[in-house]
């Protein structure tokens, strides 16, 4: 057990504790600038028993800090509206940039244990969590991220002497809460608990358990593991993961040779159906609402595609208060110093809710990969995380449809050439689109590779014939309807069982 | 009364409206284009009666849109966590950035009539929040914001109709609230209310009532008032408001030169004071947690005055979990293209947090001015804009704490001279901030008369001296701990009051 440990004397004398703990202190006040220097972003995890003292803890490791480079995140019970949300979200929505610390006051350990012990997942999703916590690591850790996670320990008679001092001042006696009080009583399960999922993530960061009955000790072993191991990242310099082997349930992609371009669908039959399919999908967007699916729609294709149309055409029927478009450009400094997919996570749907990306997290395997914007290794793993990110969405009961508008080469100079020459348009064809229309070839193998190695059972893409622009909204419509038809047939969603009941939004 | 229009045949037949209305849709589509290159942000405000069909009407609006230039903010019951801050903030949070259009689903119109309506506050803050409203359209329109306002008008037995049509579909009876029947039966007084609201409303931008009991004339009429308003701004240019008139209960601020540098204090004296000072804060912010007061600390200084170790002393003895230092830098690209507060509108502290702003929104006063980063209205209009934002704050229970940390010339000097020489210390020190020292006249000018006009009872200024950095800390944690003691002992928090209970955070 990691929690059992023998508390040992380090043979220190007060005098030399504080003299080394002022001097770790002092390196690092320096390391926040070092760790500009070697763009590394520090996440300082603190977990551990309620009434330890881990608000303290993290006071007395800041207060020499600079905070322009630090911030201290802090994650009690979660409120009602991030419970819309993928457990994860809330911990992607604080990640530091590059040459910042984030100090974590309790993170994914606390809000898996602590929701379980709690009845509110079952031991089924408690274990899904703890392989999405080991993800979330691992993926923090490829992407550049140091982690320090620090746990902090009390005996179940310390906690209690603690809880009977603060009920007994009327200045704090509203910080015991009656989670803290059903922690007491169940501490022993509490103990197992904790220890399991310890050892069950320690594979990408070790824990430090830290000795919450003595304040300068806990506080001296966490400077030590923090000094110590953003010590060993400077020296080693910014790593850079490697594609993972972890294997996903892939339908075999579609690919772009096997499209035919040709379909094309009859002006009339076109205006009807699109009607038809139009009514239907409002339909069912108050259904999704009512039962809080979300839904994420992803459209990626080639410049002149037709992407803009298709969409249009596809949120026409929709409630404004109940979906987004969200046009992704490239990325602005502070979302190119954070883990890549840190600005769609940041930007997901609330459940109920239906977010249209407008180009996506693909752009790391495309444009990023073709432009050199990243590393080899960076898009290589990429493919494995956007399946692992696309996965905590739908475990979460996310409905995710990806499209490629697709067309062919001369279908593009066509579209090119009349935007140009329309007065109104010329603003939407730049210089760039016709560097990218040069690299088809590229583009196109990146994008079978794309599709062959992200086409997952979960998250499956659909290649949308697009010369005919007519017949590629109605096939995008057609495939969301029925995407939609079935999750609200179906109904069976995993995370969102545990999400409160949402109040009346007008 | 602005509500008791007579349905006017506009005598347009179907054909020719439906022929206009394509061809303002296709004016809307290239407005936003035109907005860009004239650097308009356009915010559309759209209030209404329940069941009015407002989000009906924003999705005809926007249909043909490109998504990339604009966005929907839905504003329905405020939930929770927004009430923990000043009513505004949740408007200044979505205000969209110069080039974009906003369409809001109802706004400040809704929030203060129907919270007055259904007694969540009093005639009296209703009263003051019509005058908040009345303030920021003005701050608006001053800083180049366009802004439309409609209201989606049926009568009282329309309003009944649909909401019996919405309860006998089992697909939308969830759509029907205690809210709309409320209004259904409370018509009469929210007519009376709602015309109040909108005669009180009506200096800065006209209010543009649409029939809401025929969707081709609101969409028509929606798309005349949008068009046409955006057609007059682009032709007039941004617009620059001049300062204004309003008189704020200054105090007569202190002036630099009444500052006696020569204050010291006995080191032995220092840390005995320190120790009670930290101590008494710490309770103190047990107390304004509890009590759910809101805390704004600001600090401006002279480059190396002492700013940080100041801040750094003020924040140890605070709980991590309670407040943030927010450190302001130049404004990025996002947030220069938005009303200069926007980016402090948005880090509020909730109630019952502290905030400590290392450097504030007086940036615009001092270096923009100096600079030359905005234009002389600009800075000029930015005293009452300041003072009216200050007053939000304190309406609503904030304490606001305004810190100048005050040196000499001379002592400036030798801190830098200090710095370059100090190994680990020189990155602190740049040609900017030389480049500044050699600016000393122009900011203490400007230092002055931002003292002067900015001074106000509720949010004073204090002049800190620092040649003595450790006299400073203690002036300023005296000052502080004196000012939460007689919040806390006060407890007279206007806004507060209709803030819900908090729930315990960990």
């Amino acid at each position: 057990m990691i929690l059992d440990f023998k508390r040992a004397d380090d043979g220190l004398d007060k005098a030399a504790r504080n003299t080394r703990i002022e001097a770790m202190r002092a390196e690092l006040v320096g390391q926040q600038q070092t760790i500009r220097d070697a763009r590394l972003p520090v996440v300082v995890l603190l977990e551990g028993w309620d009434c330890a003292g881990k608000g303290n803890l993290i006071r007395e490791l800041i207060c020499e800090m600079d905070p322009r480079f630090f911030k201290v995140a802090s994650f009690g019970r979660t409120p009602e509206y991030e419970e819309r949300y993928p457990f994860l979200k809330k911990f992607f929505d604080v990640l530091p940039e590059t040459g910042k610390f984030l100090f974590m006051d309790t993170g994914w350990m606390e809000d898996t244990v602590g929701k379980y012990l709690r009845r509110e997942i079952s031991r089924e999703e408690y274990e899904r969590r703890i392989e999405s916590c080991n993800t979330l690591e691992r993926q923090l850790r490829d992407n550049g991220y140091v982690l320090v996670k620090l746990f902090l320990h009390i005996s179940r008679e310390e906690q209690l002497r603690r809880i009977t001092d603060l009920r007994e001042n009327r200045d704090t006696q509203w910080r015991v809460s009656g989670d803290d009080l059903w922690q007491q009583q169940e501490y022993n399960q509490f103990m197992r608990t904790y220890d399991e999922f310890m050892e069950a993530t320690s594979q990408t960061a070790p824990w430090h358990v830290l000795d919450g009955e003595s304040r300068k000790k806990a506080l001296f072993d966490g400077l030590a593991a923090i000094t110590g191991t953003v010590r060993q990242a400077i020296a080693l310099g910014r790593y850079e993961g490697k594609p993972t082997g972890r294997q996903f349930p892939l339908r075999g992609g579609p690919s772009l040779a096997d499209c035919d371009l040709s379909a094309t669908i009859d002006p009339d039959k076109y205006k009807k159906k699109l009607a038809q399919l139009q009514r239907r999908l409002s339909e069912l967007h108050n259904q999704i609402y009512r039962k809080k699916i979300p839904v994420v729609i992803c459209f990626e294709g080639w410049d002149a595609a037709g992407k803009g149309g298709n969409i249009r055409r596809l949120a026409y029927p929709l409630d404004p208060r109940g979906f987004d478009v969200i046009p992704i450009a490239s990325p602005t400094p502070g979302e190119k110093a954070r883990h890549f997919l840190w600005r769609f996570w940041t930007k997901l749907p609330r459940s109920g809710h239906i977010a249209i990306f407008d180009r996506t997290w693909y752009g790391r395997v495309m444009v990023e990969r073709i432009e050199g914007f990243c590393s080899e290794n960076d898009w290589k793993r990429a493919y494995g995380e956007i399946n692992e990110f696309e996965k905590e969405l739908t475990d979460w009961g996310t409905v995710v449809l990806k499209f490629w508008i697709n067309i062919d080469p001369d279908t593009q100079l066509e579209r090119f050439e009349a935007r140009q020459n329309t007065p109104g348009k010329e603003w939407k064809i730049t210089d760039e689109d016709w560097r990218n229309r040069d690299k088809w070839p590229q583009y196109a193998e990146a994008i079978e590779e794309m599709l062959q190695k992200t086409s997952t059972e979960y998250a499956p893409w659909y290649i949308i014939e697009s010369v005919d622009k007519k017949y590629a909204r109605i096939r995008t419509l057609q495939i969301v309807t029925d995407a939609l038809e079935k999750a609200v047939q179906e109904n069976v969603v995993r995370g969102i069982k545990s999400a409160p009941a949402e109040k009346k939004e007008k």
